[in-house]
């Protein structure tokens, strides 16, 4: 692992590199949506992304850097979204990939992973357990190491999504992503105060998961093990260089509770017909409490993913809420 | 209502008149449907038009056409989705709207109608009864009818969504949408047959309201009356306008059962993540099925729609369909 903390530089290059692996996603606005909340609101669709995520960007730029013939095998930890996307990125490049994924992740997710072709290793929740099991393969295994968000190549990588939109989209006055280990929320940063110095950058966490919150009121970066939420890709904790950059670059972490993240979600689904995972709710949960800026201002959301179990989804149960 | 059966004109005509009124929306691909399927596929998101369906194209093509001073009322008969577009086109031109509707209709679709500016008149399900009930209220009130599809100028204006697709995405070799009064249908075919000769038109419908199958099987227009399907936007029969274009234009009706509807709605919402209504999984459970051609050759299919009533959807509650 490279163990410098990325600059605006490094997500230019990462989009010149995975461009043409990709895909663009679209912009997406709804009457409805803005409606409720007084203002224009701007949705980056990584929903719609290759793998169903944001996070094909991340290992897309890692594994363009790689070599298959002196780098066959690749490994990682993933609540989900990452492992996949390493995966389909090893595949891509022909590569093998093995992934160390909590046995509590979205069964959907899991079953993704198999079917794009990597090896998977179960583990308990929490991150000690997490990098225990991967330390025991790799002890036993040489494989390069893909760290799902502590890497400045991960990092640059996300940031391309937000790099795409504000090209597209300028004058935002305000931009947010998820915040669970922190590398969308700091390649977003590293984009959008480069080319908007002006921009306020928020993340966004659940209150049951607000290890980047706390890191960011106190300055001190915290963690938080195995916390519950319904939002299983951010049940990580921010990494070391995300923390840099959530310091020098990001304006303020917000919290949104369970049953918000919940009627966000079903709030997109109806006013802008598209499914998000939990995760991508929490920024639009955010937006829809007042959280993320005043009314009349520009706003811009990275929906970060859609992969869901439709039949884990409260709302569509009929059921109440963790919380 | 104008009794000629519009042209390739009328359709260009449309384009040029509502295209700053509607959106242009996206065509969006999905690699696991593709997958799926073993062909490119291409869908034309209308779902993401304003009031969430392509209604709002026929509605404001024929309200550019009238002035709000001379023609200050508006009234049509709709299953939901044109009541809704009528309610929306008139507000926008400075008109008023009366649409009667059954009583069975999905209750989003008849809360969206009101919330749009109209005055509902509810009826009994079934051709027959809403054309009563029109006639009723006509017969007291003067109001110009904007019939939901058989009108010329209802026809051109549905076209525009193939036309933005085919000029987008050249050299399709079928193209299918789904098939109610025939509207959409028959504008696609006026767009498609004139700008691809060689394409190949195929009309999608249930098999529980088949009366435009049974009328391009026989070549005599028949009807369904008050037929049970949850594709509640395809319960009304093939119009005469509509019928004459199906003959001339449209190279083949098929039909698919209510399951295969329902296993065609979830896997637009896990592959492509959208969120589509009954009707409009139509068409994409025909592609399932191998219905619209063969494998190999590239597909369009016009998303009809995206309002539904999230939990009247049988595989969201985990119950059997209808049939």
């Amino acid at each position: 692992v490279n163990a410098r903390v990325p600059e605006f530089a490094d997500v230019v290059a990462a989009a010149a590199r995975v461009g043409p692996h990709v895909v663009r996603t679209p912009v997406m606005r709804s009457p409805a949506f803005e409606a409720r909340v007084g203002r224009q609101v701007f949705f980056k669709c990584e929903n719609l992304q290759t793998g169903g995520a944001f996070k094909y960007r991340g290992a897309m730029n890692v594994l363009l850097q790689l070599d298959a013939a002196r780098t066959p095998l690749v490994i990682t930890h993933s609540s989900g979204n990452h492992g996949n996307a390493l995966a389909l990125a090893a595949r891509a490049r022909g590569m093998k990939a093995i992934v160390v994924i909590p046995r509590d992740s979205a069964r959907s997710k899991i079953a993704a992973i198999e079917a794009s072709g990597a090896r998977i290793e179960l583990c308990d929740p929490g991150m000690p357990a997490r990098e225990k099991r991967l330390a025991e393969i790799l002890a036993r295994e040489p494989a390069e190491l893909v760290h799902p968000f502590d890497d400045e190549r991960i990092i640059a990588g996300q940031g391309t999504a937000a790099l795409e939109m504000l090209t597209e989209v300028p004058a935002l006055d305000v931009i947010s992503t998820p915040v669970g280990g922190g590398g969308l929320i700091g390649g977003t940063a590293l984009a959008a105060k480069a080319l908007s110095p002006g921009i306020r950058v928020i993340g966004a966490e659940p209150e049951q998961a607000d290890d980047a919150y706390q890191s960011w009121r106190s300055g001190k970066r915290c963690a938080v093990n195995a916390p519950q939420t319904i939002a299983d890709g951010l049940r990580g904790s921010i990494g070391v260089r995300n923390f840099e950059l959530l310091r020098s670059h990001v304006d303020e972490v917000v919290t949104v509770s369970e049953s918000e993240i919940i009627a966000a979600m079903r709030i997109v689904l109806e006013d802008l017909k598209l499914l998000i995972e939990p995760s991508s709710a929490v920024p639009v949960a955010a937006a829809l409490a007042g959280k993320l800026g005043p009314a009349g201002s520009r706003l811009g959301i990275v929906l970060s993913g859609g992969n869901i179990d439709l039949l884990l989804c409260p709302f569509l149960r009929g059921e109440k809420p963790l919380k």
